[in-house]
């Protein structure tokens, strides 16, 4: 009768063991640390950021975890492209318009000046051909870039005095940002880039004669109308959507199994829808609260937005001459904007 | 020395296997027959439930697989809302129109004639509260619904003749569809619920005198044109939205690990983005489509939608006094969209 000795034994329990830690490496969790351009407490900019990190490890099952990481506690906002192109982060929470400086057309990507609204702002990025474009552009970078979030319309801005022709825009001083700034900036205004901490100051001494900022229910925390009697302007012709990204390393990503891959998207997609909805839901309250406490909502004389659309397009077509990225994702958005239109008009009430 | 005979070395191994069966045993999948109340190929009807079940598969990495089950092939699209109550089903893919007959106040959660577009709707859903109504209408019946999609607003409908005023609709048999119908009903139109397959020949041979189907990447395939000279009206008064559900047995959603809920969560919201993007990016094509092939493309002259909006107030006064949550859903909604108005006139360009 054949017999083991114990030496044996143990050699048969590590094949066991072996055999049993095999089967569960599949469950080792990745991580990433996903570094935010806003604030974590702002609403929507920083909210949805946390709901994105939070939402993919929890359908993960925890396998992959996603570490929201403050601004400037690893990058600064507007070096994030860079962190994550160097795969110093796996990956960002930010929205295209910060890459503005390195090419105009990434703005393209975020909130276009009398651009697509949230609606068909996502249906050109996912069944119009915008999605293509953009990969396009990040690609060379060794950046993924998925839409992952949206705001609804931003407000006109508050503003000192009453305006009642294009005019009027000459010679103020305006915090303004991106595109919309460079439209300003044609109409014989000062854009100029302040934080939101500093505009209560500048709007009381009168170093600011109008800011923009943001949606009525982040402007409402603002407090302006603790400046005294101000003109709170709509609707924001500048910004009808922001878009933000989930931006993601390229060996990131590749290194992730499919299914994974399939969670971040799905969860981005899912962040997305999330985003318009509660963006449509909290304006409202916002801006009524806004006018009880004693600022008046205006919105701007037709003559007014025509001139700053007229504005708008020169400063496009000015962009297409700087950049060729520029122009050829510009012309392919105008071109679908130009046939969803029959559908707006004809499709829904008004 | 102590030695082992090969009886106990089986014994070992038996325990060895035993332990690495425990530890894969999470990952056995749970499976899922989602019915359907539309075919699999109608474009978002079908295609975005198709979606859903081929993305919870994915995105669970195959430990909750779902099954899209045709029409008919296990039950009827009618009696879904009971097979999943009475467990016969894990779950239904539909909208909560198809329940009215049980209670008008399901249609609330669908579409609503003069109602929320997507946008306004999924607001009032997720942070108006909506899902919360919605969850309490449910409950009683056994059965979680997740909202799951939705589809672009339909057409207002091919008729035979050019339609003026309110009068014009007075006697005419028109091919349409719940709450839309009843209000074409008290019009003095002859509302009647034709399967699409039948439309055609009934257009053609006059015993239908109008038709509305759906929006129009659906209608285009009904190849209206050939039936001779229509008009086909804008804007879809009656369907702004079509709100499409997962219909969940609770007791197959409280099996379900915390992970795999959050998977089908997610899903679903992001399935909803989808079909929203999808269902802007179709419509403008297709209706240029169907002009060229010969339909006026008409709008309906304000005083008939305004004719149609008055009747639609009686008739959800009507339904109102016949149901309780009719009447409690509908002065909710009524509510949310009063504030809502607000920041809709003021928030977007036109």
């Amino acid at each position: 009768m054949q017999t083991f000795r114990p030496v044996q034994l143990i050699l048969i329990w590590m094949l066991c063991v072996m055999w049993n830690v095999q089967s569960v490496a599949d469950t080792k969790p990745i991580e990433w640390r996903m570094s935010s351009a806003f604030p974590g407490s702002a609403l929507q900019l920083g909210t949805l950021g946390r709901e994105i990190a939070r939402n993919i490890t929890d359908i993960s099952d925890n396998r992959l975890k996603v570490a929201f990481i403050e601004p400037n506690v690893i990058e600064r906002p507007f070096r994030l492209f860079d962190a994550v192109s160097k795969d110093k982060l796996e990956a960002a929470w930010a929205t295209p318009s910060y890459w503005f400086q390195k090419d105009p057309a990434f703005a393209l990507f975020s909130s276009v000046p009398f651009g697509p609204d949230p609606l068909e702002f996502t249906a050109w990025m996912s069944y119009g051909g915008g999605a293509a474009l953009r990969d396009e552009l990040y690609e060379p970078h060794g950046l993924i870039s998925i839409v992952c979030g949206a705001m609804a319309p931003e407000a006109g801005g508050w503003f000192r005095r009453e305006i009642r022709q294009i005019e009027d825009f000459r010679g103020l001083k305006m915090r303004a940002f991106c595109l919309g700034a460079q439209v300003l900036q044609k109409l014989g205004m000062n854009p100029q880039l302040i934080a939101h901490d500093k505009l209560h100051t500048a709007l009381q001494d009168g170093s600011l004669d109008a800011a923009e900022f943001s949606m009525p229910a982040i402007d409402t925390n603002l407090r302006f109308d603790q400046v005294g009697q101000l003109y709170y302007y709509f609707p924001g012709w500048h910004q009808q959507t922001t878009l933000f990204e989930l931006l993601i390393s390229q060996s990131a990503w590749l290194a992730l199994p499919r299914a994974q891959q399939a969670q971040v998207r799905t969860a981005c997609a899912a962040n997305l829808a999330r985003g318009i909805a509660q963006g449509e839901a909290l304006q409202a309250r916002a801006i009524l609260d806004i006018r009880e406490r004693g600022t008046e909502i205006r919105k701007f004389p037709p003559q007014v937005l025509n001139g700053l659309e007229k504005a708008w397009l020169e400063v496009a077509a000015e962009l297409s001459a700087k950049s060729k990225n520029f122009a050829r994702i510009w012309a392919a958005q105008t071109r679908f904007r130009e046939e969803y239109r029959v559908w707006r008009e004809l499709g829904y009430l008004r």
